[in-house]
């Protein structure tokens, strides 16, 4: 104890006290100093005061794709690191970032009504999407990009509060003109902000920074700090169509004899509540009056090249025989009298997604459909549910999603397995994950948004089909649907199959033909989704020469006073009905009762996809492409890899012949990806890219495709070149 | 140091470990058992964790009103204590209240378009009523009512959740039932819950729980614990016009003349923006060029009976001259450019307060409409902000427009001169405070249901009238807002006068008299807010006799199971289109479009309150009042005190003439309050309630007034009976 002798209590006193005192000020009063570290190339991390151990990127179990992120390069750190504040008060992280007057942002999430995000407040908030974009959505990812070209990420996992460029700091060095509104006719409602601050409901939290020169470099870095996009199995490109809810074994095989016998292609039938014997809460048990034998269903299907996805969510039935098990494992509140397992912890996923595996994936289900693991708050366990965990129940809320993925997706790896599945939430983190979003949300035009956003969010959205009042809107949704991620009919309550509209079911016959055709283009570009992060389905902003483009000149305007409202400007040219399909295509999707759109093409030539003709240069093009058609161009020297049309996906070591379509004038060039298409060997070095190169000379076609690699998968048969555009 | 030497460092370790450890676990795992003293008869307090010293009640600066309190007598715990748990988890505050299968609840502060709350997820929050129920309203009064006679309250200004009758506790004693939702057509999405739960994001929180029997009990003893309601002076009972923003000195002097030309009574003027030099952000002084004398019209339009009431909002400008000054006690964001004054500081309230009295109410205002303290985010103080008081931009959010009704208070209080004004914010504890909530919002409609809600938050709300599409909306609007808490047309943007539709002029007047002529009743039931806690308008819920009358037989019946959805049948009578307006009145609005109605009378007969005939007794009723009426009715023995029509409320002083008004065949009393109308010496027992007693005999009326009390101001003069039933 003679440590303690140099003291008197008092004296210990005074010096333990004076200590808290510096303590106390420099949490109150201070914005903390952050230090920067460059985690990757690019990437850069910095700790604001304790983060908590439970956040976004450890629950999704990201692992950076270090070799993708080296491969991008160096560059530098995209903003000034002074103005990047940090303060933990009242154990909650205040943050600020810096903006500039003409910054546009992107990103916040999965939004389903807007693209620009300057001047938004939100919360973040894994939530049901309720029709308006405030937070609360499906994928709120705490990670948004700049105009600028750089990107922030918060990896926490609570409801964060975002004011992105609304609120004015009393001390700003920009601050708006002061204005009199009794007289002043151009007063602002909402006075330039230089700022985005953001509220984190937590004690500290790191925050990385995402450095460009292109926005898309940024949105790149955040993928790859993910583990890279996720890459499906081929058959998940392919199309799928999910049953009646209450539909048996008889009923599964007749459905995909339908569709073998009218020739619509099929990849995989999902299944929905009726499988299981109880649902709403969920026993997780095949129900056997519906499906006596579901092994020899589900590989009596797998031989026909049909695979079977399943519905579930995670609330058990006091019925379910995992009941007992797992009750102490479970939070404190039911959801539709369902437990719900805090599958946070080892003991819980160990019974929960073994429950998963015994009789389903273990017989040859492909995967699951994950519902209600969103909210709303009207069916969710309440904010104040306990976890034995003691993960919060905002916690649980935030993540619930990407946990449910990462540990199916693990049942999968174990087994060196793709699957390809559908979940209702994700958040930050999981972009490795193979699973697409979709939602009870039935606005065509919002789904287009929503398209557009996933690219911004980490995530997949499918804008699916579900039902129509008439044959043309059915069309126009499956025209959506076929240029999208994930291209499926959700009958669960309607029944509609591809042909229930007689007077269009041979445009939607080759519309589903189209899909499989353009698979080794869509795959190819998943795995740049993989690969080098870059979103396979994404906004119009991150292409270049877009934003250079004007929009029409009929374009209704607003008094835009740049000095005052810079944003006001790009505002107007939000654009959230076109988008880019990979790396060639450009989409613009027609919507009930249009027979007339534009379509702003960004800079250089772009080239009807369907008949090679020019379609404009730069500029603002008006297009009546009559029902049959989605318009879709390409751009100059761009390469579309097809294949015949399939009724299935090809399965592994299949060869297939490819057609290599080409368009415009420029020499074009395109990396065709190959590999098994089912298993992760991939993750070993067990896939090609393989290079293809086209020139025009003299009005003739020059193709070329580099050789495969020995000791790779190859499934590429004869390939062939056409010119599309004369 | 003698003290530490019985241990070894070790040894202490160890001990610190297992008492930390044992704190942890108390912590996190136990409900916390909560100790409830009975504060005031009637009313008892828990202390969950450690209450934030900056509370709802004591920022309010509420005083319970002991007396009134007393005067109620005792009653019983209206709850199972041990149903009541708290639990202090990661400094939140995790509640759960009982819930059985009969109750309905009522209040969580001022919602606009429901009454009943069982069932609702709301997140208390000072704001902007932006057009939904969810907690987000300009006072979100942490306080409820049970249909089963009790109340319970949360002194805490956090934005706390609520769970009202959603939640479905794992362990529940009181389970709802298992249901399949694959083949069971009655399954429920919202399974019965036997809870109200809340997370109060603070480290604790004071709860109180109200007694009954009744539900108005309830109410009252909370309205008690804040001191009692306000009393206006009597000239805020009068007429109220607000001008045009922009108006001057001479504009303001002709409005009040052609008020008193034409013949419509008139008691107070609101300026609104322009009376500023600047405003938005504020000068806080008068603008020269159109109030070139601000002293000299206040003074003469005194004189003339006309009070002069000013809008503020407390967002200051740099070109006003306390800027300097009061910088260094302002929020780091500011508002439209303004700062925001941290009014929780002494040094900033007298720099701030002092501005507001300073030629203002130094000079004879009457008193302020404070705007803008209630949000929303696109313009307040962003979460992130930092007050140099210490308290966070939440607690200050929640408490604004407390503050600012308690300091402008004070300012009048100080010079025992009563105020009346108006607010856009307040929130629990507020009762007291002599203010009046209005908001940009304008459906007829809901402004009756928040007439109803008012009563059970513990605030007052003015229907106003701004502008009209048609003559007829314009009397219906004008119908409501005579009766209710301020008679008032808010012509700031519009300029309408109440002759502005020649064609029901007269008939606007004649309501504006009835309002008048109606002094007496409305001060005697203010009286009975302050004095015994009963809310001057409020649901019909309150009324005796009400919950037992059938709705009408066509009313469309829901599917309604009561074991499993016990509130189904309450919510089927959910009304929100009459209230009670004081003891004897019911009021029955009628909108726009409306030529018939149903109105449901409480048990016992009830009688026109125009021509005295009965209208029905303990039953629906339909009518057809034509659009000169707004249908009131009386209960059996109701006494309407009334007075001459006037162009001005009585001063101090004057002796005014009453008119009792007798309904019905029950004796009948009442209790007639009075004082001098004008300062707070009723603080000090300077008032009397003076007892009428009415009874019909042979159909003649035989009335008495008790005598006045010597001592006491005395402004009742002759006194005579009007039998309104024959």
């Amino acid at each position: 104890m003679a440590y303690l002798q140099h003291y008197t209590p008092d004296m210990r006193f005074v010096k333990y006290t004076l200590c808290c005192l510096f303590l106390i000020a420099a949490i109150k009063l201070n914005a903390q100093q952050l230090t920067w570290s460059e985690v990757e190339p690019g990437i850069w991390k910095a700790v604001a005061g304790k983060p908590e151990a439970f956040d976004l990127l450890k629950t999704a179990g990201a692992v950076p794709y270090h070799a993708g992120l080296v491969e991008m390069g160096k560059t530098s750190f995209p903003l000034s690191q002074a103005d990047i504040t940090a303060k933990i008060i009242d154990g909650k992280t205040y943050l600020s970032f810096p903006l500039d007057h003409t910054e546009q942002l992107y990103g916040f999430g999965l939004n389903f009504q807007t693209v620009h995000q300057r001047g938004k407040i939100l919360t973040l908030h894994v939530d049901n999407y309720a029709g308006k974009d405030d937070g609360h959505t499906h994928c709120p990812t705490p990670f948004y990009v700049s105009s600028k070209g750089y990107g922030v990420f918060i990896n926490c996992a609570r409801y964060i509060k975002v004011y992105a460029g609304t609120a004015v700091n009393r001390d700003s060095k920009t601050p708006p003109k002061i204005q009199d509104r009794n007289v002043d006719k151009d007063w602002k409602s909402k006075p330039y902000s230089d700022n985005v601050v953001m509220l984190v409901p937590a004690e500290g939290a790191e925050i990385y920074v995402f450095g460009g020169p292109t926005t898309m470099d940024a949105v790149r870095r955040y993928n790859l700090l993910n583990g890279g996009g996720c890459l499906p199995p081929r058959w998940g490109l392919g199309f799928t169509q999910r049953m009646q809810r209450l539909t048996d074994a008889t009923g599964v095989a007749a459905e995909a004899k339908a569709f073998e016998d009218k020739g619509y292609p099929l990849d995989f039938i999902g299944l929905e509540p009726g499988w299981q014997s109880k649902s709403y809460p969920c026993t997780f048990e095949w129900d056997k009056t519906r499906f006596a034998e579901p092994k020899t269903l589900v590989q009596d299907m797998l031989k026909k090249g049909v695979r079977i996805n399943l519905w579930t969510n995670p609330y058990i039935s006091p019925e379910s025989h995992i009941y007992k098990q797992i009750l102490p494992y479970t939070g404190n509140y039911t959801v539709w009298n369902g437990l719900v397992p805090d599958i946070s912890m080892p003991e819980a996923r160990k019974i929960f997604f073994g429950e998963l595996e015994k009789d389903k994936v273990d017989i040859g289900v492909s995967g699951y459909k994950m519902d209600e693991v969103d909210g709303g708050d009207n069916y969710l366990w309440p904010d104040v549910a306990t976890f034995p965990s003691g993960h919060s129940a905002e916690q649980m809320r935030q993540t619930y999603g990407l946990m449910m993925q990462r540990y199916v997706t693990e049942l999968y790896h174990n087994r060196n397995q793709r699957t390809y599945g559908l979940v209702r939430a994700s958040n930050g983190g999981g972009a490795a994950l193979p699973y697409v979003i979709y939602n009870d949300y039935y606005n065509h035009q919002d789904f287009i948004t929503a398209l557009i956003n996933s690219g911004f969010a980490g995530v997949l959205w499918t804008p699916e089909v579900r039902a129509s009042k008439t044959a043309e809107e059915w069309l126009r949704r499956f025209q959506s649907n076929i240029f999208s991620p994930m291209a499926m009919i959700n009958a669960w309550a309607s029944g509609t199959k591809p042909w229930t509209f007689p007077e269009v079911a041979d445009q939607i016959k080759q519309l589903a033909n189209l899909r499989m055709q353009m698979m080794p283009y869509w795959y190819s570009e998943f795995a740049k989704y993989h690969f080098q992060g870059i979103p396979p389905f994404r906004a119009m902003n991150l292409e270049p020469g877009f934003m250079g483009v004007d929009v029409p000149k009929d374009a209704p305007k607003k008094n835009i006073n740049l000095e005052e409202n810079p944003y006001e400007e790009a505002s107007q040219k939000e654009i959230k009905d076109q988008y880019m399909a990979g790396e060639n295509l450009l989409v613009a999707p027609m919507f009930t009762g249009q027979t007339t759109r534009t379509v702003i093409l960004p800079k250089g030539k772009w080239y009807d996809f369907y008949t090679g003709k020019l379609a404009g240069d730069g500029e603002v093009i008006t297009v009546t492409p009559g029902l049959d058609k989605i318009p879709v161009y390409v751009k100059d020297g761009g390469i579309i890899p097809m294949m015949p049309a399939m009724l299935h996906s090809p399965k592994a070591g299949d060869k297939v012949d490819i057609e290599v379509r080409y368009y415009g004038d420029k020499p074009g060039s395109y990396r065709l990806y190959d590999d098994d298409g089912e298993t992760f060997n991939y993750e070993k070095g067990a896939y090609s890219f393989r290079e293809i190169k086209v020139e025009k000379l003299n009005g003739k076609v020059k193709g070329s495709i580099s050789n495969a690699i020995a000791g790779k998968p190859n499934t590429i048969g004869n390939v062939t070149f056409k010119m599309m555009t004369e």
